[in-house]
């Protein structure tokens, strides 16, 4: 439920509503936002009965929220989040576009180092590796775990670049937090809920990507499992839906991505890799999302693409990656111009 | 089975090709290009030996085409077909940039008059509107049939615009050919092989609407049996897939369009209206089609979408459409000025 | 919109509703039933106001519709429709349990010839062999047609089986009509209207298979276009759906049986052959059709089955089939044995 | 890698054969079964040279695995797996047939008790209920946790039933396994490696159920994943897959039932509950699940459906399951007259 207040309503209404809200045994959340003020429900499970509320001065409208996220929702949060992971980098805000690059998994140091030189030259500034891989079977490459946060702490320091790579269970977020300046959620725990109340609790910038066959509703509610433990620094992954479709590796759906900024406050960027899981589909798509509204891409590189240890057929080389970039920041300059 | 020959082949070489082929009894196809000549065989089902093949003088290579198409692959025709509705119209060339825009049905002769008017003042050379309907209820409007083509045909005269509108039924293609100027084949018919057959028949160009739930190779396989037909005027269009998520009307699928480009030769565009069945969607993701690498775009757009039988959600109004028009022609002399 | 009359209610009242609903330019659609008299109004798009009913006497209650589809639906007509093929066969009724086999297509007939025999020995009654084949692809084979037509007229004269066989094309209905004893609608034309249009009108029993992704809501509107031409001998069949799950060739969709059986009088059967593409399923899936409530099944059989032009991995050869049909009449037995 | 030995090779060469397996670093797993003795290669990523065996003696057949898992298959454990979670309970084996009911989540004492006494009344041994609910929204009831795992206990401990119940993060399985019978592993978890991991360390039966929209391989591939840590008491819980169709909450797979049978020796289990989301189709389908192969059924159900806090629609309350056990009972016995 959602508390709209008059433009003239005094503190005392506010504080009034506040507490007839806790004394229902819910909690109250003030939403920000210069148009109006506004007091969220949270705590609820179901209906709440407004009967307590329809006398008291100052309110303006009721809404009953019918979702199942409130926090996420642009009725309780009408401007746009903007996540700021290290000093000069935003993502969410008006004027930046975000460019995630890397390997899927991090297979030696040099490995990592060659790649992080080349993008850093670039303007690169996020840094994408994984050390922890959810893979469907137990026979392949797990990641160099430990090892692998070893190596993306030295990339770290040597390029000053920040770091975005995947936990996969409660036990390891403080420990890849120590490293990672973003903390990737996979799509495949995409509903592991303990590990989302975790990074919540982290406060540490989250990248969710959508489940496999997620709705958008059930990722906007995995997002406010990481909302509700007070951490709003979530960035949402479209990386494609699984479908009856096989040419493709998945099915790259670029439509959530302006529906999301119509119904949600969060930053909301794209993976062409994985949602293509095709080379030379990449850059089309990546400059698609551009134009759909997307804050930013994440996109899979390597040193050599076909030794790469996975992923090997949706990653780009240096090369591809510098035309891909070159053309991301014309048309984000493009896009500007035009006042999207 | 593709044959390519050498290219120092004589005129000789190739003539006992064709022969042996036709003695098979197959039909040669010959493929046009600058870079190789070669021959195609077509008629047969399921694997042709290649024996009779094998000593003859001037062959580079056989190439076994395992595809359920031959004539829509590039391999079989390695340049882009350009479709050519009207004298200064091109659908498929790298200049130019289809924009096919009108209400989902005709419903008067003043509503037509009226959006097509306001479509040709901004330069919309092609007009779409049904005259036929095909409708999941039968209880539901199902298009003013006659009646629609004869208006159409008014609009027509009145306004010069080029008229895109659906023929559901082989024996309907006559007469609906003597307005149309290119038939339209919605989603639900795209195996309707008779239908296809009879409009391959006619010439003229066809819209091939990618069905509900096609594979790419069930929508290529489609437009093999126009092409089969002699008629290469074919122009796909993506319209969105039907997946698990309903938060839009489909999913719009706008991987397969750079895909297309690679396999086929064919042009292909994207109606973001039935993709997205959400007017506030329809221009971030016709937006992203031109950057995916689209050919043109097919869009609803009605004078008073809320009044209109069908489609209403999802219709643009004039103003909206004129806003859209507007970013569509500066994106696309972007991406020409990107060379993509 | 339905007009539930008064247990009570006169001729005169009931002719006065009737009279009314005309006067707004809609059909009126007795209601057969020993519970209750009702009248549905057919014929209108979209809501009907029900203001000159109000007054009316007789009426005790006014349902709306909201369904694409009335005379389908169980609300219209409340007793089990039964189809009757030929004298002593019928398809939807308590007692009996319908088993339609044969080949794929009609390739010779000495194919049809040993199938038919075989099944009629077993004492099948309804054979199945497609004459028009719809292809994916127009390099493959296309069926027999006229001449499968033939082929199958002399096997019914032979072994006296009625025949169930596609019709793809509306100007076709007619000529196959004269051989099918039940046409056929196949998965790809489950939407193409006019061909519905067309076999409504022929009065002959119709199967009509759901399309290859249509909702449930789609199948039962197409069988009311059938329905509202005055021919209510509508099979339905279930023939799997397409999903992301590749492992089978569809998912058999089971649960849309039962489902079916509660809202609509229609009488409703299975292939396991189309819905798993598997012949080592057909058994299992048959007989779990049964116990979903199906009131037949519709199974492929070849007597070479490796060397079939069509679905050689789902067809069962004669010795399979006995099997299966052995199981299957034990298994009817005892579903009627515990009331089901 | 599967290594098929001669009937007549010694214990030396069988000795040989695992030697040269660690000498490359991998693990040999011995396959029992009467019919051949094989060694099965575990360790490896990808393809293993198989050279170094090529001149041993005693071997029959190499045969290189390619899918994503082995110790699930049947060519790696030929005979059935039975599960034993209880003296004298079998799933899996020829002669018996799983039943497991009661509520979707455990609400309070009273409500544990009322259930487990109809049903353990019936006969039903396996009682269902959850403490840890996985909810879409973090605002909908998540369960009792501790609080519910106590309520079962005591219920064990009252009606000698065995508890199936959810295990949602692997720092949980050991609470869990104090009171849980069988571990039950939800859809949303299937992919959770860490939490399979510990689940298959812990040794005790674990209740796989399929992800959303998990293809067979990835399902069997999470099975591996518990089976790899030295657990072979898995059961698969086919509970219906995620498609476009939403006339049933999911859409019930049980073409895999019998398909599983064929290529893994693991039981398999159906859930019609949440199958279909709706209580009058649970009993069909159920019913249909025996004939499809299904070792057993796992079915909501509750005291008051209609006061649920969650799964209201699909519970049956004790009379409609009471209905259900009476028919699975005969038709269990009918399945093993007919000798399937």
């Amino acid at each position: 439920m959602l508390i709209v207040m008059h433009h003239n309503a005094t503190e005392e209404d506010i504080q009034r509503v506040k507490e007839t809200i806790e004394k229902l045994g819910y909690r109250p959340v003030a939403i920000p936002g210069a148009e109006r003020t506004a007091i969220g429900v949270i705590g609820n499970q179901g209906w709440v009965d407004d009967t307590p509320f329809q006398d008291l001065p100052g309110i303006r409208e009721i809404i009953h929220v019918t979702k199942p996220y409130k926090l996420v929702s642009r009725d309780f949060h009408p401007d746009d989040t903007v996540v700021r992971p290290g000093e000069d980098i935003e993502i969410g805000s008006k004027g930046s576009f975000a460019v995630i690059a890397g390997p899927c998994a991090v297979e030696s140091a040099e490995q990592m180092s060659t790649v992080a030189k080349a993008l850093s030259s670039f303007g690169v500034k996020l840094l994408r590796g994984g050390a922890f891989k959810p893979r469907t079977s137990p026979h392949s490459f797990q990641g160099l775990r430990e090892e692998g946060l070893r190596i993306l702490n030295e990339v770290k320091k040597e390029t000053g670049m920040l770091i975005v790579t995947e936990v996969m269970s409660p036990e390891h977020v403080e420990r890849v937090a120590e490293v990672a300046d973003i903390l990737q959620i996979g799509a495949r725990n995409m509903q592991n809920y303990d590990l989302l109340v975790e990074v919540g609790k982290s406060g540490r910038p989250v990248l969710l990507k959508r489940g496999l066959a997620a709705t958008l509703d059930e990722w906007l509610s995995s997002a406010e499992y990481i909302l509700v433990q007070g951490n709003e620094n979530v960035i949402l992954c479209e990386r494609g839906i699984r479908t009856y479709e096989r040419a493709t590796r998945n099915t790259a759906d670029l439509s959530v991505i302006p529906l999301i900024k119509e119904i949600s406050h969060l930053p909301v960027i794209f993976d062409p890799s994985h949602a293509t899981g095709k080379r030379s589909l990449v850059r089309p798509m990546a400059l698609a999302s551009v134009m759909a509204g997307a804050d930013g891409v994440m996109v899979e590189v390597h040193p050599e693409p076909d030794r790469a240890l996975s992923d090997a057929a949706q990653s780009l080389d240096i090369e591809g990656f510098a035309k891909l970039y070159d053309s991301l920041v014309k048309l984000w300059k493009f896009r500007l111009s035009i006042g999207l």
